[in-house]
């Protein structure tokens, strides 16, 4: 599992007190090679943090040599000084693992508007990158935590070598990324370019598909390391796949741990005439706080899913659009369908169906529901 | 006040049996001349109620000699049926005020999916025709509250005439009009022209920019209707004046009665290169779920307003936008400003304002915070 499941990392996580709660806040993964391949997707938020517009920098010529990580600070909207801070993280870390700064990402999650306590981050660095083993992929997997409940790990296995992964996010998950880290690694030998294509394809297939609260974070990141060390080339589409899969893994992991949720919505659109329009007919529903309410209240209310539907510019004809909910076919042709009392709402799992009619094409968003302890766990945060 | 304040009016509010709670629920309101000029502007959620595809008709030829109102049913995702029974309805109001049924206009509001039981609306209009009178306008205003606590009226008086108005709509007010029936009568002369002209101005101005939950009714109706019984023709731009004043007073009625909400939310968007990047970047903010809870929570997250602004194609630079929460500038040049912990969010008013420096566009949107008492209203609606 996790981050040092292939061969050629060490990780380790840390407390560097970073955290109010005393919990571990630093995590190191070192990429020990022989190869140093990485490729990394960003937040497209315009409002980005300064460890991400380092981390931009280090991966456009495709190697990486180590990511640290901290959590109990976003070190976002912090001016100058916090990108001196990230900068000096990095040098921290290149001195200590002996590599260069210009080859350590850097991602930071928490609160946004604060700058980070140096002091304490290098203390933390020197005592992470003097933990770092083999084994330590479930110590980094729990150090990068905010709101999350649970560490999320993953493995899978190719022709001759592993892909692992770890991601934090529990809130703010929506497409084009989320408040969310994720680093997977992976043995395999490939070049720069099959990296940065694999990562863009799994991303798009996996975190651009779930959307808790239609927010989007200042850190988003999600980095792919190649040590090579398993000296198995694999072809790229099966290579895609595996990581693909990874990364879908991990995605579910987050929607499920969610901020405040009690549900766990599947929205599959199908019949669309294409992706695109899947896709913004199924992010409607998965924003429409009206119909997010009605779920976590047990309520199978299908006018609002068409309302939403409603709002889009995909095509659609109205009146023969079909609702199903937990598989009760509950509208029918855009009116009343089957009886709704017959939906069973009591599990956490949640599928909600609509038949567009339009073409062939089905997309699949995951969502959550909007709660009590959503609306607390968000007015709470920072105070 | 309200619609029977320019004369010419006539209107009644009386209880039909729609709602469980016995409370009235059917309006009508009939323009007794010597004018009949109508104009309406409907949602753009192109899943529409039967009403809503009715009363588009009817306003075509620029005529309007009543308008019929339920709550207790939006006659919404009805089908076919739905239709005939909103036809049936502009039937029996033109049948008992003596005028005929293709001048009629129809506004239904209420639970989607249910058919509207067609023998108590009948009774209702025989009862609600008799009923009809100068000052009914309050009884109209009180009979299309849904979840509102209060009923919303409005007048404004122009240079020999009068404008009046009635609004409902507690949720689902965002951009492109809400769950909003809004009804609001002249005594003006005005062509049909005049009419349509000053109410698309008048409601971009006003129920455009109110954005409680993002989400867009199928059933939204805007009507004004001119009797001419003052005999004074305005000056097309001093009427618009007058009836945008009464549109936002009554628009600011139904923001500060949103469901749910604890604070009324003032988005000031400054230095705009463009009133279309004030709107996306005050839209994004008021959407922003994460920004609503804080503000429920009493936490003047400002970086949570930075993240909305991020996600915006607005023209502005990251590195000098500031932030001010009720007057205090926590934001400075994208970090970290004035001490945020002399912001006061103890009242309901709230004022963000956001400095773009990308030009001399201003733009203001009001929308609510996210809370419990949402949550909860929004869940247990139809249950």
């Amino acid at each position: 599992m996790s981050v040092t499941a292939a061969s050629g990392f060490r990780a380790a996580g840390v407390t560097a007190g970073l955290k109010p709660s005393g919990k571990p806040d630093l995590a190191l993964v070192v990429n020990d090679g022989p190869e140093h391949v990485g490729a990394a997707v960003f937040t497209s938020n315009r409002v980005e943090a300064a460890p991400v517009t380092w981390s931009r920098q280090v991966v456009t010529d495709g190697r990486v040599d180590a990511v640290v990580l901290n959590s109990g600070g976003a070190n976002a909207c912090t001016g100058a000084q916090g990108f001196l801070d990230t900068h000096r993280t990095a040098e921290l870390v290149a001195e200590a693992a002996g590599v260069s700064a210009g080859d350590v990402v850097v991602c930071s999650t928490g609160l946004i508007g604060e700058l980070l306590p140096m002091d304490r981050i290098e203390n933390g660095v020197t005592q992470v990158s003097g933990a770092v083993s083999a084994d330590g992929g479930a110590d980094a997997a729990e150090a990068i935590m905010t709101t999350d409940t649970v560490a999320k790990e993953c493995e899978g296995i190719g022709s001759g070598y592993v892909v692992g992964g770890m991601a934090k996010g529990a809130g703010m998950l929506a497409p084009s990324l989320a408040t969310m880290l994720v680093v997977v690694t992976t043995d395999a030998v490939l070049t720069s370019e099959q990296a940065d294509e694999a990562l863009r394809t799994a991303t798009r297939l996996s975190f651009d598909r779930i959307d808790s609260d239609g927010c989007q974070s200042t850190n988003d990141t999600v980095l792919l390391m190649a040590s090579g060390a398993s000296g198995v080339a694999p072809e790229t589409g099966e290579f895609t796949s595996i990581l693909t899969e990874v990364c879908q893994d991990l995605a579910l992991q987050l929607i499920t741990d969610a901020e405040g949720a009690a549900h766990d919505i599947e929205i599959v659109v199908n019949g669309a005439a294409n992706i695109n329009d899947g896709l913004e007919v199924a992010r409607a529903i998965a924003r429409n706080n009206l119909f997010k309410c009605a779920v976590f209240g047990g309520d199978p209310n299908w006018g609002r899913v068409l309302a939403a539907v409603g709002t889009t510019k995909a095509a659609f004809d109205a009146r023969t659009l079909d609702v199903a909910i937990n598989g009760v076919m509950v509208c029918r042709d855009g009116g009343v369908g089957d009886d709704r009392s017959g939906v069973d709402l009591s599990n956490r799992e949640v599928k909600v169906e609509v038949f567009l009619k339009a073409g062939e094409e089905s997309v699949t968003i995951f969502t959550n529901d909007l709660t009590h302890d959503y609306v607390h766990e968000n007015s709470a945060y920072s105070t």
